[in-house]
């Protein structure tokens, strides 16, 4: 959105297009310490994407998209007339910042649709106009979501969510997050209990944050305590975001979905997965084709500054993991609600 | 052991008798910082129990044991000849130090025992000799469960450990860690994938300290990369300690462990449960009625000094959860095996 820039970054106002340059909260921080990064070129958006000072699937993909106005104004300035070809580097640099979420591609493809529309002239307007599309459009299909993830839910009940699929994950008001806040207001969630979600503490930092912003009760716990929570009963719904959803309703979400899902299925909890149509990747027919992120086992080794594990201990750290449809419930998209996902129903809501 | 003190604490020297003093190494520091705390009354004894300087349920017993010895020479030097009811406090606030081991409780009953037919002269030299007698009997548990164990893996396989129940969570070589190194020794062990385990990082600071300190091949991981892993095959058993096993074989371990037991029922993989008889409570019928500490929800605010969560948060932190006997493929005791845990079972184990 082209606004005025808060003081402080709020989880609804954590990216910002004001006075030509792409502001993005500094996830890194929150909530600590909530800082606006400003980026003006698209190197540094990139950058940004890749240490996670922006994180979530639909946020990195509005990220990107003003990535590429910046990279237009770049290569204009650069090269004039000839842009079209100036651009393609930043295009691809923005492309393969992080390989899991589909959004970033999804969004960089969207703009490079349109510059292959676009002529000679400053393609800056019409770039900046196609990316505040896409956040607006993003914001809308998280409303949509909100409404169709809540009319899945028949009682108050308490849920469970991983990482962090809220505002500051999203252009504004959250996938997983949507549906809670949707649900919430009717009465139908109590209370959320947010994983914290190693080794990045997504749900500690942001959705504990977000969630308490907006007044909504979360408990916060272990990641492996959620299993004795579902024993416990009282838990209707795991609701959780995505980073990629193959063709086959296959779902790549934030390492530990996996196991919650199948723990939810133990305990007949059901399983939800919000995202927008962007997260949705026709091209790969199941999940064991979705590339997994593994990050620098150091973001395994220590905590808050602090060495935990031994020097020179080995770490596995994949950043996410594969739910296959079979443990999922109900996938909501701003499309339509898929329940009970197989090929045949995810292309009949993809068309 | 009575032993010379070594420079620093090691996995298999973290509980020591030396000149009249109980030496714990401090695990809240470990591996950044291998240091002795010197005890010398059994408050002090109960305290370092509390706030975990000493934890792992074998370990505390044989920390309790030796605590009653302090609280002997505190109630002979009070009392003289009447210590038998000055001693009483000091016993009553070394069981109660912590809730859920039950192993606490058996070594302060063991020692009161001994305590109720020693006459009016100093008790102390008969009671450390009992102590060094449980520490002693721990270790060589230990060594029989390891043998035992390692007869249950059939081949070379990976294997997945949560929390630490090594040499420094007993008297010395590990329940689930001696399992595991009597089965690396004879190459049944090809890797041990430790989970971190939060909030104590018990998985990132001690097993994988232990682990790497024996030579044996070990990789961290977050405690919701443990599904992930075992779809990926490779994994044929999940080994663990435990803190107190129900009559009929369910198991209260380090919270994560119950949702690790459904996620390896799920694929296909066993789960051991090493734990000497002093950890089973034949007094309690199911696990449902095992008393689980709930810790200060502080513990998951923050780590490594850094503050995670907004102020104020709520959040639920049970350390310990419940595995029922149904998902536990076997318990390993120094008296034998019990595969597929039942009341008729554990009774024919106890006697």
């Amino acid at each position: 959105m082209q606004t005025t820039l808060p003081a402080v970054p709020t989880p609804d106002d954590a990216a910002l297009w004001h006075g030509g340059r792409l502001y993005l909260a500094d996830q890194r921080l929150l909530p600590d310490r909530a800082e606006f990064l400003a980026l003006d070129d698209a190197p540094g958006v990139a950058e940004a994407i890749r240490a996670m000072v922006v994180r979530g699937a639909p946020a990195i993909g509005v990220a990107a998209a003003y990535g590429v106005v910046l990279a237009a104004r770049t290569a204009y300035r650069a090269a004039g007339p000839a842009w079209h070809d100036a651009i393609t580097p930043d295009l691809d640099l923005l492309a393969q910042a992080r390989p899991t979420a589909v959004n970033l591609a999804w969004a960089v493809r969207r703009m490079a649709g349109l510059i292959a529309r676009l002529d000679a002239a400053d393609p800056e307007p019409a770039l900046l106009a196609e990316a505040l599309s896409i956040h607006a459009e993003d914001r809308a299909a998280n409303r949509r979501m909100g409404d169709l993830g809540a009319g899945l839910i028949t009682g108050p009940t308490d849920v469970i969510t991983h990482c962090n699929a809220g505002a500051i994950a999203t252009g504004g008001y959250g996938t997983a997050l949507g549906v809670i806040r949707s649900a919430y207001a009717v009465g139908k969630v109590r209370r959320v209990y947010a994983d914290e979600t190693r080794p990045w503490m997504q749900g500690a930092r942001l959705t504990a944050w977000e969630l308490m912003d907006s007044g909504i009760p979360v408990t916060l716990q272990a990641d492996g305590a959620a299993a004795s929570l579902m024993a416990g009963g009282g838990v209707g719904w795991v609701i959780v975001g995505s980073d990629r959803i193959a063709a086959n309703g296959d779902v790549a979400n934030k390492i530990g979905t996996y196991g919650l899902a199948i723990l939810a299925r133990y305990h007949g909890v059901k399983v939800m997965v919000a995202a927008p149509t962007s997260t949705v990747d026709m091209d790969l027919s199941c999940g064991g084709d979705i590339p997994i992120e593994e990050r620098d086992p150091e973001e395994l080794l220590s905590c808050g500054g602090r060495r935990l594990a031994p020097a020179g201990c080995a770490a596995r750290n994949p950043v996410f993991d594969v739910t296959p449809a079979a443990l999922v419930d109900a996938i909501v998209t701003e499309r339509g609600v898929v329940l009970a996902p197989t090929l045949e129903k995810m292309r009949a809501l993809m068309g």
